[in-house]
């Protein structure tokens, strides 16, 4: 199991390592069960008691839970954060079909391109799921998802929204194209202030890597959108970017909602 | 300057340090030097220039430069990051004065109360100073903003916007009640959405710490405001409700200014 620390042993079986009891517990309330548990031997009674057969759904296998002392603990860890469980779940991705996503009258794809930063990924992750967004699609370039500290910054929401993984400029516009999804992509500087643009559609946002914003591939495909700042200050980070634009998208959707404008 | 590592002595002498060369760009061009500078030997050529006499504005002292070589530099660095340029700069922070803050016209203040996280309470700063914030108020429980790590956070930001700092509630509360300025508090649950909120005109936004919310003493003083999110989510993180509500905020005086609605 220690090897699923390594990028390639996850991408290789798909299945990681999912550090602590937040991240458990949001599984556990999206329906999603462990393969195996990692439990401190202090902490087995309560922990034991959420994977045991009662809380199970029928049928489902029952995942193999190893009581192990602190060291093997940290050993397993990619966090030292001194945590309690350490989750062995399957890869949650799906492929990008040609099936039309039903999701998609909740709210926007968000698809994000070369961020390097795994906070920043998880973060966004939890951003389109707080703010309804339909999935989350990425890049080839953008840190790995599944990687501890991707994960941590999710706080489970990776558990509780549609994600698409590797997923080229090209090919995502192809898709969109079949989808009708519009494609509204994210600049610091050039593009309409986006509370003017129309987010309350069904469209795709891009956002990529801090300084780069989002290919020049997808800024091509469609409309661009800016958070307008005051002047002198270096552009928000991708995650505030991000989480500004799923937040007016939102606003949007419940305005036009409401029948007010 | 070591010794300026350590937030006691930054403190005492009321000095920190900044590393690298983007925060040193963010603070000559809003005209504040630094006391001086440490300055990787291989790098010389270019970053001296700057901080050459024919750069500064007449009448400041020069910055004394150390020329030094990457072991000394590592010494200095709390960051381990390789940097080039290591300045020495007064702290920036001001005293919350009972004349009329003049920026109000601007946007809201912003007060972060208990924030421990020292990326979290940078990039507040940082999202203040994107969205015209008056300025940023911290209580006493609060990161340290001079922080190397919030620092970075800031991305330059802190030598942009007004900074108070160890700031009680109840000193809060008296001074915005001096000041004319409602209070609002962002918090996950309780709250009036806050797109229906009234954003526009002259406040303090009270966040706090990610799961306590802003301080009772604050929620019971004026508004409480919530983005409102998708029901099973865990709320937001800090930096990224503090950057939605500037945002929102933003937006209104955007809008009241246009004469539209």
């Amino acid at each position: 199991m220690v090897r699923l620390k390594r990028k390639r042993s996850r991408y290789c079986r798909r299945l990681f390592l999912a550090e602590g009891e937040d991240l458990l517990t949001a599984a556990l309330s999206a329906g999603i069960f462990p393969q195996a548990a990692f439990v401190d031997q202090g902490a087995e009674s309560d922990l034991t008691k959420r994977l045991s057969p009662d809380s199970l759904i029928p049928g489902r296998p029952e995942p193999e839970i190893y009581l192990v002392d602190a060291e093997v603990m940290s050993r397993i860890s990619g966090l030292r954060s001194g945590t309690r469980v350490i989750s062995v779940f399957d890869f949650v991705d799906r492929r990008l079909s040609s099936r039309a996503p039903a999701a998609t009258a909740r709210g926007p794809f968000l698809f994000i391109s070369g961020a390097g930063d795994p906070g920043n990924v998880g973060t966004l992750v939890r951003a389109a799921a707080a703010f309804g967004a339909a999935g989350v699609i990425m890049g080839p370039k953008t840190a790995d998802p599944y990687s501890p500290k991707a994960l941590r910054a999710t706080m489970g929401a990776i558990f509780q929204i549609p994600l698409y993984l590797g997923i080229a400029p090209d090919e995502l516009v192809s898709w969109a194209d079949r989808q009708n999804l519009a494609i509204i992509s994210a600049d610091a500087h050039r593009g309409k202030p986006v509370s003017e643009a129309d987010l309350a559609g069904a469209f795709v946002l891009a956002v990529g890597a801090e300084r780069g914003g989002a290919p020049e591939r997808l800024l091509a495909a469609g409309q661009v959108v800016t958070i307008p700042q005051a002047a002198e200050v270096e552009s928000i980070n991708l995650a505030m970017a991000g989480s500004v634009i799923l937040y007016e998208a939102q606003r949007q959707r419940r305005c036009r909602g409401s029948g007010s404008l």
